[in-house]
């Protein structure tokens, strides 16, 4: 016997008609005789009423939560009071119930599973899965890949794979190694991304790539980190940062069309990362609200209070009035984000209280002018220097915004662009220039020539970061194709020719064969899928996730494994030799 | 400067306009003053004229193959003499040439490629990418890659991505391990398949599940196998072996159509598995040409010729006339394949002769008839126990075919169904009974009485394999879905409770929480793309594919790692304990 239809797919055109489901007993009820059943599958759930009197009511008294059935009855309308729109309007009147299987209960009630420990969740992961918020979330994830394949595909971006198992390159995050044993003592590693292949592909011809590719990057877990990852890795040829841009809104659009029916307005604003830092104290500034930082160095420069007179920034943001006790907290938020601690003032009149206002006597009047802070407000300062200021206040900025819940003002979704990035950072535990994307990224064509001088520091990328309220959720660039200019950049971040052939030696060689200009992007997609569904954690939006101790508590993965098939891989436990 | 259009589809719309394209310099010629390009792209190839005279003849002069270039001109129509149908009736005629890149004299050339040795096209793929054959391949597989996506996501599958990082379970083929850092002394497993993963997405409730899933086989490469493969992996609720086939087919037919435009005609033809091993002596047979076997048991059944009056079985085909020395190579694939000769008869107008003639002449006129040999033509006999006697006749009847090129009298695709597979094999070797399939395949319900009596080896499973002109292209069951049935199953291939425990406790656990009947099927994506494109390895149809040492000879991988590495991920090397 076959079902009429999804549970959630049953409507008006099946009124008073016979119908089947199959589903699992979500709840039964027993009142005045009657069996009352919730029968749910992943698009829906429906109440089953038995009678006392049908052929189906001995079979149905057997039922418990989670068994699996199938049921034959009438489709109709409930009564008139109990309608409460959609498929609740409805329930089987029961003819026939046939259990599929049994079930023991289950070790947490699934409709409390927001109630109940992570572990245990992850540990029946296959009961977790049956919670509508999770079949929310994976089902959405699904859309999203039907849309994303179909926007690309049109577009003539080719699908292709890459190698999964490939060569350790001791390069950004740490790698997951794999012994081979057809080569005993070599390794393979895991793929951090596919960026080399990738270009490799556009010196190959092909044009326009695609493919969501798993990662894995071997990192100390955080909060919402997992060892693999997804993401959609796109790279197109003879463009420039325009042409990519401009393909990337109108698939992020259709996405967020195809998925949510939600009209992202295009272009995307685009906000260069020094205005972004300045103005919201992070490279992926949350833009659905304001609380926009304003410079006020001036107005203290060289003035009687001392710490900020010679500060090198001084940033402020006008805050809602604030309790003292929620600005001790805002100021903890401060510290932990590098800022010495966090200076306040309350706007009382044509006056400041609180906080330094004994200091600011002289320069109220400007202050007021300048950040607009209303009556009762209360503004929030950083200073010193510029990146430690404006990245602390950007912290409080954003505990501003869930004191008050500013981002429910704003659009649900604001998707923006972060360019301009800095082509070299120096790093200062290391007293070594180094990459800010990575070492293939191209510098703007007109600071080319800063490589290696005083300036190199100035040196602007053709990089690009795609930023979802808050979150980043794509980084991308133009590549360099010139083996030249390739050669500067891997001098400039302290490579010498010797390493940089070792490392890349085959890339470098592919670049001298005829390579296109080209660039692309990849986005987090885990990250993407989690803010598009609301949820709090990427491991929401996976199916099967580690936990932070990188284990899989269903599977109990990772385990020791036979001394057998260590010895035929020719790699031994070496205990002891870690720490 | 944009391009006007990929090079390919360029057409009479733009016919006496400016354009631009962008591509590689595929080959230069001077002749009369002028010179003349070839410029490609993934798309297609035009030629590119340049007068002596034109603005663009210094910088066209320059050029050399596989440089990148960007040419404007005039498109037009090539002298009606010259003319041969498509993009070659067309030119441009350049008025500005930019070298976008130069490149180096590949180190073969491109056009060549197929007598190039392989391992110089693996060690510069990214050129031999670059060829029409491997563009073609690619694109190919990417277009079905969206007819796949578009296809499921409409039919209600959710696409779920299942672990890479998984728990070593030494059942089948041997694990590639992943050493954890973070729990010391303990190992990941790469994914075989998500067999048990897409099981417990129906457990969970997701009804219709699909995936392009990377899957990992630690085996001694034969010639035409990968470290890692891909399989598209299906798995379905509520279903019967039927429901699945007839998904599988209507989704077949749509990846032939929309990406050969072929149509295949429904359904497939179903044969069981006694029949083709029967009849083709294959449990995938190449059902483009006859030559089924004529079983002749019974006609030499205690007979004069002893070596086959005795025999289990004596099959035979009608071949075409063949060479003594035809005959000789077809023995020595009988021989490989089991067989201890190739016994044969010519059959010369009513009478046989060469061969095993002496003995067959009181079945001459008997065999005439029941063979339908042609005068002239040949039998080729296999007598024996079954099995050896079938599948040794059943690789004779692919090498006939090859010789006489029969499989291209045929259709170009040939799509059907094996059926009915044993449950269970008996393993000479362990001298133990072991799954033919898998150990969750279900058995037909009415064979279920049968395990654990003498007449096991009879239990039918309800497993299938899709073929696909002579390849196993897909392969599936309906699924144990009682917690008793399976463990009937374990019993009956020797696990005990604790070992079936070990491997598949968690999911033993999970088959006890409503279990909905399920059944699935994995196809084997890189060779289904193999025989679509007419390809003669799968590694034809992967980007960077591994040779049979499982290296990769352009990224040199895998290779030795720093020690630091391994002390992290506290394992070390153990040279000498592998032999």
């Amino acid at each position: 016997m076959k079902r009429t239809a999804l549970i959630g797919h049953l409507n008006d055109s099946h009124l008073d008609q016979p119908v089947t489901i199959q589903g699992w007993v979500n709840r039964r009820r027993d009142l005045g005789g009657l069996i009352f059943l919730e029968v749910r599958d992943r698009s829906g759930l429906v109440q089953v009423q038995v009678e006392p009197d049908s052929p189906a009511f001995a079979e149905a008294d057997t039922l418990r939560g989670e068994y699996v059935v199938e049921i034959g009855g009438q489709f109709q309308r409930r009564p008139e009071s109990q309608r409460k729109g959609g498929l609740a309007d409805f329930e089987v009147l029961a003819s026939r119930v046939t259990v599929l299987n049994t079930a023991k209960t289950p070790p947490f009630e699934l409709d409390k599973g927001d109630s109940v420990s992570e572990d245990v969740r992850l540990k029946y992961r296959y009961l977790d899965l049956r919670r509508a918020e999770m079949q929310k979330n994976l089902l959405l994830r699904s859309k999203a890949v039907a849309a994303i394949t179909e926007f690309l595909d049109t577009e003539g971006f080719v699908q292709v794979e890459t190698p999964m198992l490939t060569k350790s390159t001791p390069e950004g995050a740490r790698d997951f190694l794999v012994p081979s044993r057809l080569n005993a003592g070599e390794f393979y590693a895991l793929p951090q991304s596919p960026q080399l292949f990738k270009q490799l592909l556009m010196i190959a011809g092909y044009d326009r790539y695609y493919q969501l590719a798993r990662c894995f990057r071997d990192e100390d877990l955080r909060a919402d980190r997992q060892p693999d990852f997804t993401q959609l890795d796109m790279e197109m040829s003879f463009v420039t940062q325009d042409d990519v841009l401009e393909v990337q809104e109108r698939l992020m659009a259709h996405v967020f069309k195809r998925v949510l029916d939600v009209d992202l307005p295009l272009p995307f604003p685009r906000m260069s990362y020094q205005d972004a830092m300045d103005k919201f104290g992070s490279d992926k500034p949350d833009l659905r609200f304001g609380l926009e930082f304003v410079d006020v160095t001036e107005i203290f420069k060289r003035g009687e209070f001392k710490a900020f007179a010679s500060a090198q920034t001084v940033k402020v943001i006008a805050a809602p009035e604030l309790t003292r006790k929620q600005i001790d907290e805002l100021e903890r938020i401060a510290k932990q984000n590098g800022a010495g601690g966090l200076a306040w003032l309350k706007r009382d009149g044509d006056a400041f209280t609180g906080g330094i206002s004994k200091f600011v006597g002289s320069v109220t009047a400007q202050l007021i002018e300048k950040t607009g802070v209303p009556d009762g407000g209360t503004l929030l300062f950083a200073a010193g220097e510029w990146k430690k200021a404006v990245g602390a206040l950007g912290a409080v900025r954003l505990s501003v915004r869930d004191l008050f819940d500013l981002a429910k003002a704003g659009p649900q979704f604001h998707v923006s662009w972060v360019v301009d990035f800095p082509q070299l950072e120096y790093d200062e535990d290391n007293a070594a220039w180094t990459y800010m994307h990575h070492p293939f990224t191209a510098p703007h064509p007109e600071d080319i020539s800063l490589f290696g001088t005083e300036r190199q520091g100035e040196i602007r990328a053709q990089a690009y970061d795609l930023v979802l309220n808050g979150y980043e959720v794509g980084g991308g660039s133009v590549r360099i194709h010139q083996p030249g200019v390739q050669a500067q950049m891997f001098q400039a971040i302290g490579f010498t020719e010797a390493e940089a052939r070792e490392k890349f030696g085959f890339f470098m060689d592919a670049l001298e064969y005829g390579t296109p200009p080209h660039g692309g992007i990849a986005w987090g997609f885990d990250r993407l899928i989690m803010v598009m569904s609301g949820a709090n954690s990427i491991r929401e939006v996976i199916a099967f996730p580690k936990n932070n101790r990188g284990v899989d508590l269903m599977a109990l993965a990772p385990s020791p494994v036979d001394e057998r098939q260590l010895a035929e891989l020719s790699v031994a436990v070496a205990s002891g030799t870690s720490d």
